[in-house]
């Protein structure tokens, strides 16, 4: 159910014929009473149209609408694409009401092209027509690229629901926001109080995703709460400890699902760094080890490789002491003091056989941590990017 | 001949057993009246023994031998690979005279194993045997790992020469030298003059080069100077001017045969960027777009695809006026004013069939340029990296 599993949500996903592939590519998502919104978005210097347009009309810290085509990135379209965005957002305010800055706009696909406005002003009534409390996955479905399955996730709170949705296999390696996710709950936080509960628990783990170290020029992540469960998360309360916890879960959820759907990808890789002096730091060494094309390769090959893991670590640019850190590759010891020691080696490649495979990095140096998210590098990921126009 | 065509230096290559191969490993130079010399090592955290025991060798700007082993890396190794590269500068001193400081130590292969001190140390006297005034090629050969080609380059300078040779195809993205390479030249040039012409000439060229964007443990590169020539190069003077050129001109040679023998490469991507406030952030641009994987993989598929440039200019972190921003993929405008422009595809992508293709970025912001050396990434990459550990 996704995004529609909290109440207060309507949804759907129709075909608009943005997409070549002839697939749904037009999505609806609706809070009919209005809701709490914030977003995390690229930090690329060209940010796409829908980017620009959706940054503004969040200013008032709440939505009615998100809309969504996939198909055309309505990115480096200059003016032209400006209009279409704040276009699109008119449209939809005329279609289900309220005013047009209240409609938050995302847009995935190719780099370059301009949406097909005219398809998409077509299908709009369709798509508010057939908009459902349990069009969620629909939805979810409607947002996809070059993605093989959908992601969706629903964590149940205590008296409020979390739901999400998330698009995105390649050029991911958000800096503040990644691909296009969405996230929804029924509970009652003001604005002010949702950025930052977003900030904290939902940031950090977007983040910590890479598949190919590549920043998108569209990356989006909106979290909407309208309330009508009537839970209300006042700063510093249980509820919203509660709420920041059930939204890092359906994130994370959401992180693993692409992770799995990674373009090419075979394998999902968890790298926590721990002992940093701050969280920045081990950030910055666990996606290092993550985006490294070497370990990468190693992962996918199956072989158990340390001096690729160490060559990142000390490649990553954050100050260390060699002689302090220690390395776990799936769970075997390998590297003890900065040097590499002997491991049962025929053991450790049997561990990396599994799909999920964790390795784990100790500074040395403080008490902070931080986790990266990544995959392999396999042939299909050459292929798939090599071959088509993404 | 590579580092033998100056006068004022011999060299040999010999089979040690260190490489399971059973290739040459073990490569010789020696300056028998000695020469004045300057290093670039890299600067990874965890850089290997011989790097440390080189860069305190070079302390005095006079070296007289340079030991290379390919086979084993030396690095992550600790206190006893540090005995062991002391060991060898200690061994070849007593076997061709002077003292251990004035040796240079140089090892590349698999992080973690120690050398193979006993099958070096045997073959030690067979590689002073052979040491030849034409012996270039064989120490070229002699330090080659996963290379399928041994790299050397000659210019002839007015009364002067420069040779050098390098290796290296992997875990290439040197942040101040990277992986071996060795320059020489029969110019008479003061240690302190030839490490700052080095890094005037010499370091922008090499720190250009990304096959991976991983900077390996034991990058170095070495330029020594005989001074048999009599050409003597003050500071200042036209013939040190002279000399840098024809440094600058080797290192590119040099590079160029990295990128076109580079895992799995197809193609050589110079990657210009011009109009920059600073060289540094230029670079930061250049080496953003090169390193790109959906970049790398577009060459590979020889796929026009100006979204994934512009996407890597956008996430390389500089300050960059998008609307002052125009792109040019193998001399086909694609952007302009940071706006995605209709151009000649078909044309396009047929200039992307050439094994040399060029990307001119242009900031619009100043006048300082700089340019990174790439090439694609393609299935063979991904097959040398995942089925043998390197």
């Amino acid at each position: 159910m996704s995004v529609t599993a909290p109440n207060g949500f309507r949804a759907s996903g129709v075909i608009a014929g943005l997409k070549e592939s002839g697939r749904a590519d037009l999505g609806l998502l609706v809070a009919d009473e209005g809701a709490s919104a914030a977003g995390l978005f690229t930090t690329n210097s060209f940010p796409a149209a829908p980017v620009t347009v959706s940054q503004r009309h969040l200013l008032s810290g709440r939505a009615r609408a998100v809309v969504v085509n996939s198909g055309q990135a309505n990115a480096a379209t200059g003016e032209a694409g400006i209009k279409d965005s704040v276009g699109t957002c008119a449209a939809v305010a005329e279609a289900v009401g309220g005013e047009p800055d209240g409609v938050l706009v995302c847009s995935t696909g190719v780099i370059g092209p301009r949406v097909k406005m005219a398809e998409l002003t077509a299908a709009l009534p369709g798509a508010v027509g057939e908009l459902a409390d349990d069009g969620g996955s629909r939805f979810a479905q409607a947002i996809l690229t070059t993605d093989t399955v959908s992601k969706e996730a629903v964590v149940q709170g205590d008296g409020f629901t979390v739901g999400g949705c998330a698009k995105g296999v390649g050029m991911i390696a958000p800096r503040l926001a990644t691909m296009l996710a969405f996230l929804t709950t029924d509970a009652e936080v003001e604005p002010g109080i949702l950025d930052a509960a977003m900030r904290r628990a939902v940031a950090p783990v977007f983040n910590g995703l890479t598949v190919d170290d590549c920043t998108s020029t569209n990356d989006t992540v909106l979290v909407l709460a309208s309330g009508v469960s009537g839970v209300r998360c006042e700063a510093g309360s249980p509820e919203l400890a509660a709420l920041e916890a059930a939204l890092a879960e359906a994130a994370r959820d959401l992180v693993h699902q692409i992770q799995v759907d990674a373009e090419g990808a075979t394998k999902a890789l968890a790298v926590q760094v721990s002992g940093a002096l701050d969280r920045e730091t081990a950030a910055g060494v666990a996606r290092a080890v993550a985006s490294s094309m070497l370990v990468k390769t190693a992962l996918f090959g199956g072989d158990p490789n340390p001096g690729r893991i160490l060559q990142a670590v000390g490649a990553s640019g954050v100050p260390i002491i060699p002689e302090w850190v220690s390395i776990d590759l799936a769970g075997h010891r390998v590297v003890t003091g900065g040097v590499m020691v002997s491991f049962d080696e025929g053991a450790c490649a049997e561990a990396l056989k599994e799909r999920d495979v964790a390795i784990e990095v100790d500074l040395g140096l403080g008490e902070e941590q931080a986790t990266a998210f990544g995959c392999d590098l396999g042939y299909e990921y050459v292929r798939i990017n090599a071959e088509y126009t993404t």
